[in-house]
């Protein structure tokens, strides 16, 4: 451990100001790869770590953790408002390392994500990494006897209630918040998704989902005339290159159904920068647009502008949405290729739509598309059992002190833990909450809901901590 | 999984009787690397093992699954009676996978133990074998509800424990037999080993212990003699080639330290053929021939044949010993070359012995010896911190439905967990007993301290079961 603590640098002390949450940043260094010493000859990479220690009680006080999920660190340190609001009433060192293959912790720099490299992307390698750095900060610290609690949100979420899981040595309680850990079980449902996305905008009106699902048979019809129908869909919706084929009209239609996905996931009361810019309760924009239209195209291709930016002269749908091995989106940029990956080799993903169940087009993805994709894409072939072997899939009931927090407006929710399994697995529900609200910085336009969940759990985390 | 189903072969029915305990065989298609599928492209090897179904009920019988250590299965299979005779009983399927990179479970052939191949030899690899195995097997015989237990000894101890430990949703329970799991905290105490094979022979007699340390003084002075001396050691230690300088020297005394070591940690009341052939109660037999010796190097020397055979003509100390990364030894052979590499990377070892604390020489081994070894041999830096932060050093107290059973003349004892930790967490000292005495087949011979052990552990079993 002496070679990672030598490396543990606390350097950069420049504080910054961000989302009024300032943070100290550092690097700490990880081997590449924990479970093969030959591979690559103990080389090591740094990892991006934030923290805080200004509220932090040296004499004991918690250190929160965040397991740092897929994406740069920064983002999720603004959207953890709950973590630093509490952490002054607890005396707590808050600390949010980044997951490897994610922002700047990338293992072989630019090249992370070519063979070999990308092997070393997985869960295990990702946990070991927090695992192995958390034990460094604490002798680091000199507060061996202090406790960890783990924060997350959504896959963040699923990687702290793991470490509990599988580190309870290091990690004494944790809140993993949207983490839909039970679709990590093959034999799971995975329908939910798409429906309670649909189901959203359905609730804010009936009407708002029938235009929708016109909308689709609309565009069905249009493509299905071949050449004219598909200029007149490339015209409605703005696209900076007209469809040319079926497949460019497939991507448009997972282009849509991504920005009706994100506008239910992140359906929050107020504004928000995460993952995009949307306005406050973007569900009842989007339906806004849709019902206020003069055309069927019109207001889908509206709604889907609430995400995409309707003040764009036009849209182009191959920058702005990426097909890949998770139907409800892998985001951009590298990211995006990390997090495809992922999707095949570990994490579960919901079924496609089926325009059933749902309002949306016919998209299938299932474990068949899944194999072909990924075989063809890496070269692997995905192992459907592997993430319930590895991380319990429903079979949790012997782990302690996790709080499973879901909102009932998140279309993940159906994926998570929504019931108490003993008197330390306890379920919280956020009612009138999109996904991992309780996670984020108490607003003014908060609801009542998530105001109830934030005060049950840290009244649970007192009670772990005293 | 599918895949492995496929490969799940029950195509050896030929019955082998093999120390009363019949078996029937079988091998299974495993991954190479369970946590990279790139780097070797979804590979898998045929991992071996062996079963017992004729006292099963099929209709809720538990699992018996003994996790397979450093050697090949059929030897487990043999020294552990205890699961065989209590499995009528429980009505339980019996089954016993071998420990990959040992016996007939190599991942690469003959080529396993060059680099990179031997990179894959890691605990969390062999845990995932079982893991991955045990959850084809419920589903092949059509009993996913089946509770399992988890048996081990030694190392194989260790890895049920940690079964339990890191697959709780596999692992319903677990018995783990002289088990040096606190031992895997690199700030635990690790003196105890040779302290405990001294105060074995000390207890027979204090003349024992007094003639070998004198025996070891008088072979030092004669060594620092030069020539002539070596030339009296060699012949009165029968040695097939004669000592030549200090390094041959060192290697004797290593030679004869196993020998003693090995008879501590087999000192069972009856003969053994489990790594290599002893009399019964050893440590007494050694012992005997050190006191009716005419001179001290004719006694120690016999001593050392207890282990090594006194009636051949001479000994090859370098064919009958190896020095490694394990002062309390590696074996022999292809296995030897595993566990060298395993105690180079995951496995921490006792220290040395120090002739004042023990009646050995002064043979050192400690975190810096290690370490030079280590990168010496397989270019890599061993992680002292490592097996902690993975499994759980001396924080165990969140794990549930473990028996930790130690014997009181085990050397290994003061590795282990000694006293309950919780209602689940349960220590069994098994008085009168030797390495997982508990774990092997019933016998006339047994102190009264092991069919006690025994019965509770039964108990325990049958409460977790019901």
């Amino acid at each position: 451990m002496s070679c990672h603590l030598y490396y543990l640098i606390f350097v950069f002390y420049l504080t910054q100001t961000f989302a009024d949450f300032p943070y100290k940043k550092g690097f700490f260094d990880q081997y590449v790869d924990h479970f093969n010493l030959i591979s690559f000859s103990n080389r090591t990479f740094k990892q991006y770590y934030l923290y805080q220690d200004e509220s932090w009680d040296p004499k004991g006080g918690p250190i929160f953790f965040y397991a740092g999920n897929e994406g740069p660190i920064e983002g999720f340190w603004t959207a953890t408002g709950f973590v630093h609001e509490i952490a002054p009433q607890f005396g707590a060192f808050v600390v949010f390392p980044e997951h490897r293959f994610y922002g700047k912790s990338l293992p072989f720099g630019a090249d992370s994500f070519k063979p070999p490299y990308l092997g070393l992307l997985t869960i295990e390698q990702a946990m070991a990494d927090f695992a192995v750095f958390l034990t460094a900060l604490k002798e680091q610290l000199n507060v061996t006897q202090s406790k960890i609690i783990a924060f997350g949100g959504s896959y963040g979420g699923m990687l702290a209630a793991y470490m509990r899981f599988k580190y309870p040595n290091i990690i004494d309680g944790c809140l993993a918040s949207s983490a839909p850990i039970h679709m990590q079980d093959i034999n799971s449902p995975r329908d939910f998704f798409f429906q309670h996305v649909t189901q959203n905008f359905r609730d804010i009106n009936e009407k708002c989902y029938d235009s929708v699902k016109m909308a689709f048979q609309k565009m069905n019809n249009l493509a299905a005339s071949g050449p004219s129908g598909l200029r007149v869909i490339s015209e409605e919706f703005k696209l900076c290159t007209a469809l040319e084929d079926d497949k460019s009209y497939q991507h448009l239609l997972g282009w849509i159904r991504s920005a009706f996905t994100v506008m239910a996931v992140l359906n929050y009361p107020y504004p928000t920068g995460f993952m995009g810019n949307l306005p406050g309760f973007p569900v009842k924009v989007g339906c806004e647009f849709i019902m206020n239209s003069t055309s069927l195209l019109e207001g889908l291709a509206n709604a889907a502008g609430v995400f995409y930016n309707n003040s764009l002269q036009c849209y182009d749908i191959y920058s702005e949405f990426i097909e890949c091995s998770d139907p409800s989106g892998c985001g951009s940029g590298p990211d995006a290729i990390a997090w495809d990956y992922q999707a095949c080799t570990e994490l579960l993903s919901p079924r496609g739509s089926n325009s059933v169940t749902d309002m949306f087009p016919v998209l299938p993805w299932n474990p068949e598309l899944r194999a072909a994709y990924c075989q063809k894409k890496y070269g692997i072939t995905p192992r459907d059992n592997w993430t319930a072997v590895q991380f319990w899939g429903q079979n949790i009931k012997s782990a302690s002190n996790i709080i499973f927090s879901n909102g009932n407006l998140d279309p993940w929710m159906g994926g998570g833990v929504n019931e108490d399994l003993s008197e330390s697995l306890v379920s919280v529900t956020v009612i009138g909450g999109a996904h991992h609200l309780d996670l984020r910085s108490s607003n003014q336009l908060d609801p009542p809901g998530v105001v109830l969940a934030r005060e049950k759990e840290k009244a649970i985390l007192r009670q772990w901590l005293s």
